[in-house]
């Protein structure tokens, strides 16, 4: 196989997957040219906007192929994509992947499974492959994944619409993905072969189960694309950004944009009790995991008090908590322990240091 | 400088171009959000349709950092996707770039002269930074550019619509990049320190200037913009294609997406003089590096042939020349050299062979 035949495969697939597609899908007719020419063209919409991101995965950097598998970094790829779109409240609708490997990588297999994983998640949101690219390297895979979608016009939900009074929301549960980091670093490996989405079996046995809930936080994350399109579709966040270098950094990304300071109650931040249960055994903070961890994918965003009302508890299962309140820039970005106050500086991860 | 100060860095200079552009350009407004959010937005034009694509340069297998510049990779970066935009006749709008690159070339000034030589080439032709990525590598350095267009909606021209008796163009000259990675191969190195865009000196003496030339035509390929808005908004060409893989491929991929065959005359392929004199003194055949070297990004294009008149001689000073016709697709794709015939086999450049 070279990589043209990968790409008409690839096309083969999208194209079988649109013309078996139900009504209750999106009309494939607003694809007018996916795979297969030198760019895609996609029909636009009136009253929508366009809505474009894209996000490098590397190995080595972002990821071990010994410790994960190619269907699971498929699904990545496009998950960290989907988290942005729906940070901005949009709804997610084509894809494009170029991918970088060595040409004894590409005769393994990784091909193969990397797409499986990728359709998988992209069948479930209804995103269609439109195009990408492939390239030889002489060792190490890269992958940058973009997608773009679809926002109705003036409802799209920036880091920059926060004012002081409203309140502050965390899907999910925080520190998950960097806990699982860390129990890979220390040697532990899935257990399980495949996680359905919406589908997290209950029959495993309690700590081999928390151990692959907490792998797979970190390995196959669940990009929160049905919050985002809530708050996007009610307007219901005056800003929003998820949470991919931890929430102290992005927290204050999205104050910084705002020209905003928070306050937030270091009580109210909900971790998992996977999460704790692994800290009480290891003797690690399970606050600083919550706080500083990244790559948990949970959408971060702010309300107005009279609009908190109004939020759903849940959305596809998952649940939302209310960690703090929007303060004038002034006081800062702090953070309450019990009687104390601090300030929250930003923990994440840097590329390369300034 | 961390990645975050880049970030800023290059939002400002997006937003000073903005605020300073005079009536002239595009308007600003219809970028709702650009580099700093989860994702970008863009206002949606009625009447017109999305055009996007995504390109690849690998370190070691599309260019040698010891053979370029950071500038001109910069250049070619976004070039090599503009050429992608102009073969579907759209207008070239907005970019995102994903950069990896390793700790040791970040603190060399590497991303600066790459941004340079970027914005350099965005700003001739009104094209926006949107948005990208950017994140450590252990070694090399690899690029991935995006780059959205728009089309009038049913004016995109695709490598589908060739009919037999179409006549086959290309713009400009072809073998240029090939000979010019020849000599870079054999050691031979740019004198010049920059082309200005549409301002090629002629003041230097001629074997510098003409190996000059072809080193330029690899290192900063010039994409062919204003052809594809012509042809796209005229809707004279029925099919079109870049030439990034060689003639000898690129015209198979458009034979096989217009299930069509064709014959092209040898004799007109537009072969540089340059070329022709190099490959005289190195024996080698300017037609093999015609016909099967790539990265030229030439277009490659069919016209009916009572419109072949309204073809313009020129566009941005670059000449168009018939170098066949289309035929039935049993006829296959056939090259006439002098009284032979024969086969023209694809003959470009793989990733991977089958």
């Amino acid at each position: 196989m070279n990589e043209f035949d990968l790409i008409d495969k690839l096309r083969r697939r999208v194209e079988q997957a649109h013309s078996s597609a139900s009504s209750f899908t999106l009309p494939a007719s607003s694809l007018i040219r996916g795979i297969g020419d030198d760019a895609a063209v996609i029909r636009t919409e009136i009253g929508k906007n366009t809505v474009v991101t894209t996000d490098l995965l590397v190995e080595e950097i972002d990821f071990r192929r010994d410790t994960t598998r190619p269907d699971l970094l498929g699904h990545k790829a496009l998950a960290v994509s989907l988290s942005d779109i729906a940070a901005m409240g949009a709804c997610p609708r084509w894809a494009l992947v170029s991918i970088g490997l060595s040409k004894k990588i590409w005769s393994s297999g990784f091909v193969e499974g990397f797409y499986e994983g990728f359709f998988r998640l992209a069948d479930h949101f209804d995103v269609t492959l439109i195009g990408g690219d492939v390239s030889s390297t002489l060792e190490r895979i890269f992958i940058d994944s973009i997608v773009i979608g679809e926002s109705v016009k003036g409802g799209a939900v920036f880091r920059s619409g926060a004012q002081p009074g409203d309140q502050i929301f965390v899907t999910g549960y925080l520190g998950d993905a960097a806990a699982g980091l860390r129990l890979i670093e220390r040697g532990a490996r899935l257990q399980q072969t495949t996680r359905q989405l919406d589908d997290y079996s209950m029959s495993r046995p309690s700590s081999e189960r928390s151990i692959d809930h907490l792998l797979l936080r970190h390995l196959q994350p669940e990009p929160r694309v049905g919050w985002g399109l809530l708050l996007g579709d009610k307007q219901l966040a005056t800003a929003m950004i998820d949470i991919s270098d931890g929430l102290s950094s992005d927290l204050n990304h999205l104050c910084s944009e705002s020209k905003v300071g928070a306050l937030v109650d270091a009580s109210r931040i909900p971790i998992d009790h996977f999460v704790t249960e692994l800290c009480g055994r290891r003797a690690l903070d399970p606050l600083m995991l919550a706080l500083h961890g990244g790559e948990d994918f949970e959408l971060l965003f702010t309300v107005k008090a009279e609009n908190v009302a109004k939020l759903p508890r849940r959305v596809d299962g998952v649940p939302v908590t209310r960690i703090g309140e929007i303060t004038e820039a002034t006081s800062g970005i702090r953070i309450a322990e019990g009687s104390k106050i601090w300030n929250l500086e930003p923990g994440g991860w840097e590329h390369f240091k300034g």
